[in-house]
């Protein structure tokens, strides 16, 4: 194998694909970046087995040259090193050759590593993917959804299949939902199809997945496709494919969760809302279970109060643009509260209550296509 | 104690002091900032009894009003608590009252805590400082004196005295040294005085106490005030106090240990011959030991090699400007060469090797204001 590449996108996929490895592997060779040079180009492949991502970089791109192939072949060097060196190497292009089989050199301008490498053959191949259950969004839209979900999800490997976010998708409708059992958040999104009859549920997939792939997707809207089966989910975006399993088990089903009455409905301007929040965790977290009380005060004001006996107490006001229904007084865990607030891209949000004691939903006062479920905490 | 002060300014003092204080203290009044009211202004310390800050903020500074105190007095509060309820605080001004003498109101806009404090008279005094031995620098010069040597401190605990910055003064020149008995940084500088006849010598200032301060001083060229006592240092600046304990033992004497002739000389730019040892760092380091090779080779060129058995090999030749004297050989520590390197704002180094066993010495080429002095190592 012989190559010269251009240095910047090779450091680019090399950063992308790195995003897999994982240096706590039972499997030696998956410590490694598996690289491929055939005729058309440079695949490059890292994997922890749970993701798999591959990329491929062409000969030549939009008329411009960014990789010359002197000799096909293949070999699997060192994710933590090999992607450390090129980020450092001082020429704007790259040659990688492989004579022994398992020693590639690298060299770029005055620079010569000679790398200890491992055995291509070794390297488990990518799942194979049917490609019948596929749809597609736009990429910035796909962001989005997981930045509003995925930081919902159980970090507690107790149940195992809340650890991812679920996805369902009915009559063109992506219904995208995370919840922890203490807190939920559901985003829907339209989205396109090549069969419109294409029905899914229960797919669910890891948080962790979902985290690195937001890494490395963009706020562009060009697409990434989706590939649906039994046990894999497959991305495809451009040059780059992502492979995630999917969790096992069955996801709960929160339809008959979400209350569609209210006792009392708040409205309040999103921001200030955040931060009076942030103040009275300063104190509540001190106590380790976060808990804030609300209280529906006289004219159109809440009271937000965080009692941490060793350090103190908090009392703050917050105006309200309405209160409709009955008093309220409620006490809940502020981090999660917070944590959905920050997703919130709308400037007012209304909160509903269905009584002291029952889940709370937050939603965006001018979208309907995501909310936030939210249970009490009993404080007596 | 009643005051309202301009929040900016409250939390700018308040971080200051509060880097002063640490959580692993074994006296809890530690854990505190004492906050003073009188009748000209606010008083904030922090301490650690390594090092102790006070700032004093005035009622008023060029016209404007800072601090309005309408009732004298004083608390000591929780300083990780107080410092970011502060800083989240919604209002612009805020407002501090202690009515029980041991609770603190603190209001700013619709936001009201209540914090536990602790007994002022219970914190420590200030340590009692003799004005006798005063000199004084620039804030900006002594960053850079900071930058220049407190890398190269020990951090070993075996040799405490090693683990601070030694200041010595004669005849108007301040000669400041760090080492930890493999590398060594030296650095110069002129300095003012009121008592041209002032000598100093083993004052070893602690590492920690240099980080700490060259967070808070600025690059600007007002001048800090050093005021030294028998086991203590005082830095004065503007509204604030500075106390370090000082380091105890004999610092080892250096004048004889850089060498005053030369076997090799070589003449380098400094960024390039940096970027090169950092990639030969990325295999040494694995090794755990940082030995990276230097060998003169023909055409005034140096190379540059780094072996990690397990992982592969690095070689990189490195122009240099000129190369006098005999060829040579020799293996160090690339990572001290790396931080010295980083610290020396010239364009060009000059290396000179007294043999491949002995200390060499790298310093500036168009400065001779401070200079780098490292031990060889062994490779067989």
């Amino acid at each position: 194998m012989r190559f010269f590449i251009n240095r910047d996108r090779f450091v680019h996929d090399v950063q992308h694909v790195a995003k897999a490895v994982s240096s706590r592997t039972t499997m030696p060779i998956l410590t490694g970046i598996k690289i491929v040079a055939k005729h058309d180009g440079i695949t490059l492949t890292g994997s922890d087995s749970d993701i798999t991502i591959e990329t491929f970089i062409p000969n030549e791109e939009e008329g411009t040259e960014i990789v010359r192939i002197e000799e096909q072949g293949s070999i699997v060097l060192q994710a933590k090193f090999f992607a450390e060196i090129i980020k450092k190497l001082p020429g704007d292009e790259v040659e990688v050759q492989v004579q022994d089989p398992l020693t590639a050199t690298i060299r770029s301008a005055s620079s010569v590593f000679n790398l200890n490498g491992l055995d291509p053959e070794e390297y488990p191949r990518l799942p194979q993917i049917q490609e019948d259950q596929v749809f597609k969004l736009p990429q910035n839209m796909f962001k989005n959804i997981i930045r509003q979900t995925v930081f919902a999800v159980s970090t507690q490997e107790t149940r195992p299949v809340l650890t991812g976010v679920n996805l369902e998708l009915e009559e063109g409708v992506l219904l995208c939902t995370a919840t922890d059992s203490h807190r939920l958040a559901q985003r829907k999104a339209t989205i396109e199809m090549n069969d419109q009859s294409l029905q899914l549920s229960n797919i669910v997939i890891p948080g962790r997945s979902l985290n690195e792939l937001n890494k490395i997707i963009d706020d562009s809207n060009e697409y990434i496709e989706f590939v649906v089966t039994e046990s894999q989910i497959l991305f495809k975006i451009k040059h780059m494919l992502f492979f995630s399993r999917l969790l096992e088990g069955k996801y709960p089903v929160t339809k008959g969760m979400i209350p569609n009455q209210s006792k009392t409905s708040i409205t309040l301007k999103t921001k200030p809302f955040l931060h009076t929040l942030e103040r009275a965790l300063l104190l509540s977290r001190e106590g380790k279970n976060n808990v804030v009380t609300l209280k529906t005060i006289e004219d159109n004001e809440i009271e937000i109060t965080s009692i941490s006996p060793e350090i103190g107490k908090v009392v703050e006001r917050v105006q309200s643009t309405e209160i409709t229904g009955e008093e309220m007084r409620i006490s809940f865990n502020g981090k999660n509260i917070i944590d959905a607030l920050k997703v919130i891209d709308s400037e007012d949000i209304l909160i509903t209550f269905t009584g002291a004691m029952s889940p709370f939903v937050i939603r965006p006062v001018d979208e309907d296509h995501y909310l936030h479920l939210f249970s009490p905490v009993r404080t007596y």
